[in-house]
């Protein structure tokens, strides 16, 4: 595409390490994605990244239409540079695009001693509580928490019931949905996995305004406000889609998609030994917490995602046929050797 | 109780600003509780709340067994005077005590052109998924996020399906729960508003596995471990139970119970009337979005609470007739003139 050397190698380690951790839907699944993006002429490929606005904790980093994956690298190495100078630093990102998974960006802060928070709003697909409209999306959410022995901790969530790649996954196989995930364009509940392209919306963590949906969208809209709004991005239904066939929102309100991150160095607030000790004890306390049925122990978060890694690490990566014939396709249009 | 007057006039405030909310359940209903926590040693107060640890923007207090109410108010005012110094500011509590509804806290740092963020961890009450024993609290999150001509965007909520105070109202009714709440002690969903007090547990947002409560089961990991563990303070299963008559929990890792604030100047990103400008945008949009029922508008968060405190600074704030029978009976304790 036209990437630095340095760039694309930002990129590529982007998507292996989602293929790594098991987010098969975010690896390299999604380059041809990116590319089409670039074909639409809605990637910069290279983009002058600076920070436009900033205190010695804080600042606005403009991404200059970069793809996601290197503006979002940026971004945050900024935020761990000003931790480390002055103890927390917050980089609010406008005019970014897609940036693959998040948890890569809070990792990078927790191998430094510092808690890490990465977030970025994205093309509207989710409908407020009592709302049929799509006007947020999945909004994503990763913190990471150093430990001393035990692992990091890791929480990467959709601000969704159920994240996007599992439809994707009953999609193909042409299967219904097992829960309430979506509601169709009336606003009923659909369990057709199908919904969104028939004009449904992803439902909010929480489902219905029985259980909290509600509170669901307000965690997307607080996603949404520091990505977008803190930074002049877009936000709500404006955010730029992903699918380059989609066409762009109308009097958009601000450049590109918006990103958040965060670092906070541990030592700021206590000795990182101390809190290391109160985090494995935290982490192995949860670890035994008395299960429902014996085979199924409670989840630490980060576990699936290091399991996998570890897998991943010996036994490679799988792919499925069709990612890979994508691969092969990119290839040729890109006149390199097919990969498979 | 032995408050200096200034304290009292404190918690007061604080309690009233719940009840002028619309959250009955926080505001002076909660007095007595707070006198008998009193009664059992397990207020101080005459506390030296202080920073014991500090940079620039981050800083540690030690609220001394002090009143949650007094503790969280001189905590989130450091957090506000360091993001006026150097543009956030972070704190962490240790050795505190219930601080009543968190968006209090936020909204303060709103009211001077911050963004306000307030948690706190509470006594384990929740499962985590896939487990039938209490870990969590239902730990909440609040973000005040300042508008122009619109209000203050407010979210503050629990990280449960749903809130202890709709399960009492349940219970005062003696009315079954209308959704997946809460899971008995084998883990299996139960419907009845008494489970809790027969060894049950809530459930995070999310409800199940299937809706996502293992992101409810992470948010309110994270809740407790800014709360707890980055302060000193006590996490997970080792929370002081708040009612006096629950014994504390053995082999307590750290002192009393944890919050933690933030504040951030919108100025350290953008100008403020820039942002103030795409806020009043966000939530003109959002409030229109396309509604499922024509009666049911989508609610900005924030709405309710000021709507509740419009019409009780008119009309009063409606006790009911336990909650008046109560204050009587604490202040003929007291020794002072009954108030009803």
């Amino acid at each position: 595409m036209g990437c630095s050397e340095v760039d694309a190698e930002t990129a590529a380690h982007s998507l292996i390490a989602a293929d790594l951790s098991g987010v098969d839907s975010h690896g390299v699944a999604r380059l041809s994605g990116y590319v089409r993006l670039w074909e639409a002429g809605r990637i910069n490929v290279k983009p002058n990244i600076r920070c436009v606005h900033e205190t010695p904790c804080t600042g606005v980093v403009d991404g200059d239409g970069g793809l996601g994956l290197v503006v979002a690298h940026y971004a945050m190495n900024l935020a761990i540079e000003k931790a480390r100078n002055v103890g927390t630093g917050w980089i609010s990102v406008q005019n970014s695009n897609h940036f693959g998974i998040a948890g890569q960006y809070a990792m990078l802060a927790a191998e430094q001693d510092m808690i890490g928070i990465a977030m970025t709003n994205a093309s509207a697909l989710v409908a407020p509580t009592f709302s049929k409209e799509r006007m947020l999306g999945t909004n994503p959410i990763s913190v990471a928490i150093p430990a001393g022995t035990e692992p990091t901790f890791l929480a990467d969530f959709a601000t969704t019931t159920a994240a996007n790649g599992k439809l994707e996954v009953l999609q193909r196989a042409g299967k219904d949905i097992p829960g309430k995930w979506l509601q169709d364009e009336h606003g009923e509940i659909s369990f057709d996995a199908e919904g969104l392209k028939k004009g449904g919306a992803m439902l909010p963590l929480g489902s219905d305004s029985l259980h909290g949906s509600h509170k669901g969208y307000m965690l997307g809209s607080i996603v949404d406000i520091f990505s977008g709004v803190l930074s002049g991005a877009n936000f709500g239904p404006w955010v730029p889609p992903f699918p380059a066939y989609v066409p762009m929102p109308e009097n958009q309100p601000g450049r590109g998609i918006g990103h958040f991150f965060g670092a906070m160095r541990i030592d700021a607030f206590r000795p990182a030994s101390d809190f290391k000790k109160d985090m494995d004890l935290w982490i192995s306390r949860f670890r035994v917490a008395e299960p429902i049925q014996k085979e199924r122990p409670v989840v630490i978060p980060g576990d699936p995602e290091r399991e996998a890694r570890s897998q991943r690490l010996k036994e490679g990566i799988p792919l499925n046929a069709a990612v890979c014939q994508d691969l092969n396709s990119l290839a040729e249009k890109m006149g390199i050797l097919p990969l498979f």
